[in-house]
């Protein structure tokens, strides 16, 4: 099976660097890709060919941190900060997930809307409820979303009648999760300690044996926040760092996935180069619920893995394109605020870790190398004005920064087409 | 005439207030309005009614500032500091607008795009040409666009051969404007002097004669940047303070509009209110340059006239929805850098600098207040997830952070029904 996309094709193959083939082909195999050529190699003339004319042909996004959960309060609850945040708004929000129905609308609309604006993988979490994380993995992987959901445990300061589980309750509901998601191709499971506060000892142990028994990747939460970290401490008198109540349990190596870390110093840093674990960079929700700017380009820096996630509803935007100009400006703050005046992101840099770098989790290579699964869109900016001749570099650096309802014309996922806008 | 507009009303009537009439009925007679009734007055039976049923009727916005001329390139060149963003996109694209034919078709498309999305009101700057400011305020005119625009004033580093002036040309040009704009109804002249650095001393005391002689209100940039600020020092050594280089050419009072003024210390913010100057925070434009986020907090608690404006196009949203989210977030910045820990803006807050406090400048009371024109849009959320039910509060906070194109259904402005969705 053929899949030959003609457009103005931009990669990002490096951070900071962006590839651009006017007028190019775009090629797969299976869903493989072959590579992008300026010209139709001769082996695929006669081929069915896809032709987008001017439209900008790009690498899909990969959303590193989001909670399915929250969707149904995406652009509400603004006004506190983190812990306040959650007991106020996020727990009696998933609490509603109990109802299976409930789940089953809100999650298919979410699935379609992560494909209407061009997310294709994701790491994603659900609730602590079992039956609606399957829903969750079944609506996404029906819909082309591919990647990563959670089960959330949480077994302790939770909010009781509304949203708790017992630590028994917990890991038998993790099991049968486990047991009932292994026939999804598209979307795995992936272990959920919501973030320490939440997990006792007994249920973090017990992932972390989960983990390294069923070769099980890890995602939670690291120093977002000033009043959390203080709480961990407290908590976890034995750790010197956030990173080591994870990284104690089991719960810390190159298939973990932490989201924030904005509070991260160079200590809990060298601790996540070290083990591999990529930092999911969510800047919307960090401004949000007031918890800073993470030191992104330290980080870029010091050679960890960096990837964005919206965090909805955190973050406010589920658009991918919107979190990577909130990353460049959150970077721009953290110039004018941190006396290193660290450089901020430049555009090709937003756009690579909005797409190469969280790829790079699910072990693409950068850009669209071959040997990728496709993931692709198709983005007109037709009705944007047209006053002068862009480069391709301006027109994507135009599609970042003006959201556009309706200007993904087409997505492939894995491989397959998911969407069209003609239908 | 009376035009009755029934929904969910819901209006700034002060700062951090919100006003929720569900079901309710916004009256104006002849283009003024009358009142905000919860059922409609004896007097008005039988009087058409345009019914939206749940829509949420507001009150539009008033955007302070933005460059007209800046509107091709928005959304990119956001990679410069201001003095060198100015010389290598801001004055290349304004020069373009030497040709009234390219000026006809961008301004008209501008005064589209902001009553479709709910401005009905504006400070804006043009470029140097006479021509096509005039254009400019034919188009927002028969738009629906009402407020000041400004044929902008520059004699001093310019842009050789791209953009310049000599005083003389600046002199004649402005007279020559004034003139041709006699006859505008909605649209008046707004005298312009670009920024300190850009006016000669002759030129600032030829505006500053003008602006008494003629009543004319002003417009112009403060305390936007650090190198700014050395700048206008270096060039005005008798004066301590930026407010000054404007104050002793008489262009500093009731009248003024100064965008910006993130650095204005406590002194500079005393002589602003003592003048009765309004203070136009851009807070997009401010990060996406870095010049830094203003203190906005401290300007409302001390008294100050303080708007909102998109300063398109170092903002790169022209939706004052857009806009009024970036003010919370520049607030919540400012909170987390600030060792004062000013307290962030409320939506109630935002939505009000974004409406009411804007609208003062043009000598309206709060909210739909009778005697007010008739400025206000109809938005639908219809397109949103609707999981439980929400309170119009809650609406309005959703709003201002989901973009939602095609959301404003209807506008009127100055009285007069300007846009309807459905044609």
């Amino acid at each position: 099976m053929l899949t030959i996309i003609k457009g103005t094709i931009v990669s990002a193959p490096a951070l900071g660097r962006l590839d651009a083939t006017p007028n190019g082909y775009l090629v797969a195999e299976n869903g493989v890709i072959q590579g992008v050529f300026p010209t139709l190699p001769e082996r695929y003339a006669g081929a069915p060919v896809e032709d987008w004319g001017d439209d900008l042909v790009l690498q899909s996004f990969a959303d590193l941190h989001l909670h399915g959960a929250q969707y149904p309060m995406l652009g509400t609850g603004m006004d506190l900060p983190l812990l306040d945040w959650l007991n106020a708004y996020a727990f009696p929000t998933e609490a509603r997930f109990a109802d299976p129905d409930y789940a089953r609308a809100i999650y298919r609309r979410l699935a379609r809307e992560l494909i209407e604006n061009g997310t294709t993988r994701v790491c994603m979490f659900s609730s602590l409820h079992t039956d609606a994380t399957l829903i969750l993995m079944e609506e996404l992987e029906k819909a082309g979303v591919t990647g990563y959901v959670g089960k959330v445990n949480m077994d302790r300061n939770a909010a009781p009648g509304v949203l708790e589980e017992t630590t028994e309750d917990s890991e038998r509901a993790t099991l049968r999760w486990l047991e009932a998601s292994r026939d999804l191709r598209l979307v795995k499971p992936m272990l959920t300690p919501r973030f320490t506060p939440s997990c006792t000892d007994g249920l973090m142990a017990f992932l972390g044996r989960l983990a390294a028994e069923r070769d099980l990747p890890v995602q939670s939460h690291l120093s977002e926040n000033d009043r959390e970290i203080e709480w961990v401490r407290q908590l976890h008198p034995d750790c010197s760092q956030y990173w080591e109540t994870y990284a104690k349990f089991g719960l810390w190596n190159g298939r973990t996935v932490m989201a924030h870390c904005v509070w991260s110093d160079e200590r809990e840093r060298a601790a996540m180069k070290e083990a591999g674990v990529t930092a999911v960079h969510c800047p919307d929700s960090n401004v949000n619920v007031c918890s800073g700017t993470a030191p992104v380009r330290a980080m870029l820096d010091e050679g960890l893995k960096v990837a964005l996630g919206s965090d909805i509803a955190g973050g406010d935007h589920l658009s991918m394109f919107d979190v990577t100009a909130s990353a460049i400006r959150a970077s721009k703050v953290r110039r004018m605020t941190d006396p290193a005046r660290p450089a901020f992101l430049t555009v090709p840099e937003g756009w690579y870790l909005a797409t190469s770098a969280g790829a790079a989790f699910f072990g693409e290579a950068p850009g669209f190398a071959a040997g990728n699964p496709l993931h692709a869109i198709v983005l007109s900016d037709d009705e944007l004005p047209q006053p002068h001749p862009l480069t391709p570099q301006e027109r994507l650096e135009r599609a970042v920064y003006l959201r556009q309802k309706g200007a993904v014309r087409a997505v492939w996922s894995a491989g397959r087409k998911v969407f069209s806008a003609e239908g």
